[in-house]
């Protein structure tokens, strides 16, 4: 048996997420069934971590074990010609039997995305929020300052997904205007809890918007209480842009 | 009757492009639509000019007249209320009654993207053309060089949609490189054959490739026969940036 490591941009627009499910369309079940046309058999394909219906990846990272004589670039180039346009890989590599892409992640990067003006866009309204009401960068950097470090994040979980730890380190936050009444969200840490990124953009928009000061999300955050939180932003905003595994994944 | 401009966004996508047709979604005919709900009988939309099917606009000018006591910025909110969301609205101005969408046009802009990378895109894949061959945009830039100035443009000009006059002026015209493997061609002129940006950047990136010399865009030029050009390149990367009237559409 090999062991292979895929690196993944995925739309995640018309997908019901990246997990496999019974009914529904997902990327695992994409690229799974591509990857049993090509070796002839059924693989499992393991994750970083999922990622919900409608949030978009640049290079998720997966693994997966086959004992196939293909070469790496071979299957890469092989998926690309079977999978649909909104899934690309743009890598395939041997990674050592003891890699595992969800258990080795030391961080994760996401970006949220959005288009800050009284009207939306049409190119690329799959890609951002639409928030109409203007934002201060500086209150939303200020309310950004208050999740840096280890915290428990119960607050900004996603009700009915509860995770027995959920402290999690956030190793920088930050948000950044671009061109076209872009502003950015670029979030990295240890690790993420369901809708986390999506309820602290959520959270940090209402300060941005005057809804609540930036010391209220130490108060959130203290308060461990889903319900006194604003409300989760859409998912489309969302890019998992990179997995770090400290090295582990190169062999 | 009053006289209104209105400045419109598109998603190409869906459309068979902008003129309205029997059969077939087009922009003109869903803005049209949109337009007499709100005014209570039929308008007609004039615009600047067509975009073929899939071809995008960031800032695509059209006149109508009405005779409507609702005030431009409620026309504006009106139709984005109305119209599906790759459609958007981005003023709606009073203009004076001389003021005409097409005869009045003195500039037009349009962007070509490319991605030119081994692997398409997931994300974006909708609005660049996937080249995966590596462009040189030295050479590219000395092609676009040839058609700057006035030319007839016979070479470059749509099978089968003859213009009597096929001379053209071209104000600028250059490639440059952007963020993510993008490449960008960026043209400027009085006004465009159909299918002539896309016929240049067909020809151009042949250049890029090494395919033709920068001069043989001059031998393209004189020759005037669309048969000896290189092929079409695809709708989805083109984008009409912007159309100048020379101060006319400002009452």
């Amino acid at each position: 048996m090999k062991h292979f490591q895929l690196i993944i941009e995925y739309d995640g627009t018309g997908y019901h997420g990246w997990q496999r499910q019974a009914e529904d369309r997902t990327i695992q079940a994409e690229i799974e069934t591509a990857l049993a046309a090509m070796t002839g058999g059924p693989v499992t394909l393991i994750g970083s971590g999922r990622t919900d219906a409608g949030v978009h990846a640049l290079a998720q990272s997966a693994h997966f074990s086959c004992s196939t004589r293909i070469p790496p670039e071979s299957v890469k180039n092989g998926l690309n010609s079977l999978l649909p346009p909104d899934i690309v890989i743009h890598a395939c590599r041997q990674v050592p039997d003891t890699f595992h892409a969800r258990f080795d992640v030391r961080g994760k990067t996401y970006h949220y995305h959005i288009r800050n003006h009284p009207e939306p866009c049409a190119v690329g309204r799959q890609y951002a929020w639409h928030l109409r009401a203007p934002l201060s960068i500086d209150r939303m950097n200020a309310g950004a300052d208050c999740i840096l470090g280890t915290h428990d994040f119960k607050a900004f979980e996603g009700a009915g997904s509860p995770r027995s730890d959920t402290r999690r380190t956030i190793f920088s936050a930050d948000w950044i205007e671009a061109t076209d009444h872009r502003v950015i969200f670029r979030i990295t840490g240890s690790g993420f809890l369901r809708f986390m990124v999506r309820n602290i953009v959520g959270a940090l928009t209402a300060v941005g918007q005057g809804k609540l000061a930036p010391e209220d999300i130490d108060a959130l955050l203290t308060g461990r209480d889903r319900t006194k939180a604003p409300a989760t932003a859409p998912p489309h905003g969302l890019f998992l842009v990179s997995v770090d595994y400290g090295g582990k994944d190169s062999g």
